[in-house]
């Protein structure tokens, strides 16, 4: 099975006012990406606005991601649903359509128990089990953790190999390692800490602001994984400002108006969404100057 | 535009293992549920599992409703979405598919400002102008609650007509009035309190228990609505229990449970969610006899 | 044991810059509100800003409500601590000075199993075995609910006789009516249900807006009790913006300017609180205004 | 003004069954710890059960500690309030009593908008111009985090010097080092960040722990002031299972029963917390050994 690791942009889903995926952009996007270094593409994560896709643009999509990547580097989907089968057909399809790896999410309308939460992943990894999958949950989206408990009742499904951690708290990787050893690899999701996560055996950082200053975010991996950790750690302090600046204006939105204005027709975010106001795009495209230039060096 | 009231059963949505819908047994609960006087049938809301369904079943699901129904009572569709374009496109093919109204519900993965909300409401609404539309929003299962901002900016869209209330808090439907005067007509969604909303001049009770108990919840409505306050609040402390019982062990959870018990065959929960354990159908099915039972009297 | 029952108002505590008690404004308040009418009074609650107060001028408070009292209606006492020894104290001592109540609450820093809030309310109310206990919680501002196992729990506790519902839910009042049946008797605390909480058998209303328009909170009860309901209604439907404007303003700091208002010197909130802008009493007053016009007709 | 850094302990609160102080424990416990080698002492923070406490319990342990460090090492004493009033008055008194700074905490009863909250933290730290301030909330138990604005409204203020930061999250520390660069110090409040914490120019860490084994804490702080992060990482990761327990058993509940374990008699936790059971105890005593010897080498 195909190892993940290193700086894994998660790429926004380029789509115009009637829905048709933007292909050459997105074709565009991951050439240029690959060409600049990065170690996988990720797509439908909630920089892909995956909620907001239909079946037939998710599996445009992919196809134009695997096409783009024709083997250079994996092509990671994320697949997420309410229901059972809806994530073991996109698991499927998406598989069969040539993605080395999945991230698996899980929506929730009716509370679950610990056990049907524990059905949930292990169905979805048996329905691909030659596939790599990835846990991940966003708590602030989607209003759940996944327990440890969980995690211990699907440690025999062999193709669970990966947790990616988006609750940014180095204790919870210190409770999985501690329970777990080394059964689950990490990534970590957000800017402020994957020097800390290498630190702890992470073995890369699946990352939004990576669509948007690609050679920064491979710096700073590259300095953690040799252990020159002064300069790591002044990067990844030099890099936050664009995490606030996601948190602040929204992390699909953000992406896009930068990718906008990095000369990528990638579109505007898909409705109820709202592109960026003029104000804060003005706040926003400076720190993304500042971000890439630190890459550059 | 026609008008709505009464007693309006949310169905469960009747599902094999294979995902097929058991179109018979949907279809014997329709008539069934008219013979007993409910006054609309409403599919595809929480008790539907509607996040659970994809657009063929729902489709089916619909259909079978507007035959079964053949027009002597209205048929009323859950539409939902996390994108503009997926909630209008349900309510597009539900209206053509003969639904009477539709309930408008929001699934949010970001965080969407008011402006954002209330032009999801509209877009969807003005889809279908003939329509009437309920607005609807649970916070326990989709974290939000629709603000009084909203509907102000909404006021204007005239096919907005009602409001399902699940807070089950009548200080904010005195909000609304208060506000909005007769602008809003308010359903109940919680059993503890038709009654009440009846009294504030709510025109009628949108009821996952009426699916097992349609008599006991008309009986309470024709109480109400003849201001014999004293045999309706008896009836409907004494019909509390099986809310209770839905709380407990999960609102599609129970109803598929109990409509299996009264002889429809309706299926299991969609996975994730699990069927009722045999200690918990023991708990549930004499608190619906007894239910039942108040509406025979 | 003494039977409360009836408007019983939540008094503010009139405190000067200083944090001396204005006991003359306190006095008046409490005579007047005699006059008016009202079943009763309760010092050291939320509009009373207990949590800001010392043992001093808890003591003090008590004190003047007693004598103002002389023993035509009851005083009640809120008891409040994170310790059981703290609270206890202060139920023994506002005995000691004359109340015939107490309402006991229970302030939470670590979190508390069931069992160690059985305790709680056991050990207050058996430290004043002849005085009867309300119980409170409001979880806005407690961040607690009191489960119904501690109800459970408690309910050997013979002067434990009272809970006072900050939920606004009557759902929350029929789980606790099935469960215990007439063990626990009930008093609303919100303003937009003492007609449902009283048609729910429940004995009166513990109230904040009873400060300011007693003679209005008081037709409202008795209209409730002689069965009146649609004038009850009406009463409820037209008082409920006194409320919304304590929602938006805070609750002490709005019956605290009201109460100047209407000519009682009784001080600003207590810092960190601060007083209501001049805006915000520009809208608040014509409500009072309104809401008082009501009980006098 | 005096400068704080390193391994400060938050000290538990002996007392007995009947409310005193047992001085004497308390005095031991200073004594050793000062030996061990602790750059300073933390009483009535949350390990010291400060809610729980009243202010003759307060200031007697205050004197304890003071006399007992006798100057080797500062005392810091949390002060914390409802109101500004309070607060202030434990501010003064405890600074007249010897402390050498301290640990301002607000207790929320009605929401505060920021600038009342800003006026909370300039109104205490005024109250002891000379004395250094550290602010301090955390969000699971006060229900509020310090909003950056309030860091902003207040940075006039120039003994609040120190900020103790519980979240956990580095993220946060960047935001406020970007926004304030060097205007204010942290301190760690958690096991899992220490290293990290200082990598980010933190000053120290302030820890339940290092009651227990201060040794191993100190080792930890000067492998990270060294730049030993290798092994500051890997004794990091070792100490992290006494924090899980503390999360599972309680803060003050687990520091009690360890340090009679460790033949302190400090007594038990203040009703209604209740002792640790014998089970947990099993759980909880081993990992302290095991941890103190991660200090020994």
């Amino acid at each position: 099975m195909i190892e993940l690791h290193g700086i894994i942009p998660y790429l926004v889903s380029p789509i115009d006012k009637n829905g048709n995926i933007i292909a050459d952009a997105l074709q565009r996007l991951c050439t240029d990406l690959i060409r600049d270094g990065v170690h996988g593409l990720c797509v439908l994560g909630s920089s892909g606005e995956f909620p907001y896709l239909n079946f037939n643009q998710k599996k445009e999509i992919v196809s134009v991601a695997v096409d783009a990547a024709s083997g250079k580097v994996p092509v990671i989907a994320g697949v997420s649903g309410f229901s059972i089968e809806q994530t073991r057909t996109e698991a499927k399809v998406f598989a069969y359509l040539g993605v080395s790896a999945i991230v698996i999410m899980l929506e929730m309308y009716f509370p679950l128990s610990m056990e049907c939460i524990a059905a949930y992943y292990r169905s979805i990894a048996e329905s691909v089990p030659d596939v790599p999958c990835v846990l991940y949950s966003n708590p602030k989206f989607m209003h759940f953790e996944i327990p440890a408990e969980v995690f211990e009742m699907i440690s025999d499904v062999s193709n669970i190999v990966y947790y990616k951690d988006a609750s940014g708290i180095t204790g919870k990787l210190l409770n999985l390692k501690n329970r777990f050893n080394t059964r689950y690899k990490f990534f970590s999701a957000s800017a402020h800490i994957p020097l800390f996560v290498s630190m702890l055996d992470g073995v890369g950082w699946m990352a939004g602001p990576a669509c948007l200053a690609p050679k920064t975010c491979i710096k700073l991996y590259e300095l953690s994984k040799r252990g020159n950790i002064e300069a790591a750690l002044e990067l990844q302090k030099n890099m936050w400002p664009l995490n606030e600046a996601f948190s602040r204006f929204g992390l699909a939105r953000s992406i896009k108006a930068g990718l906008e204005y990095l000369g990528y027709n990638v579109g505007n975010p898909i409705p109820p969404l709202s592109p960026l106001s003029d104000e804060d795009k003005k706040i926003l495209f400076p720190i993304i100057d500042i971000v890439r230039a630190l890459g550059e060096i």
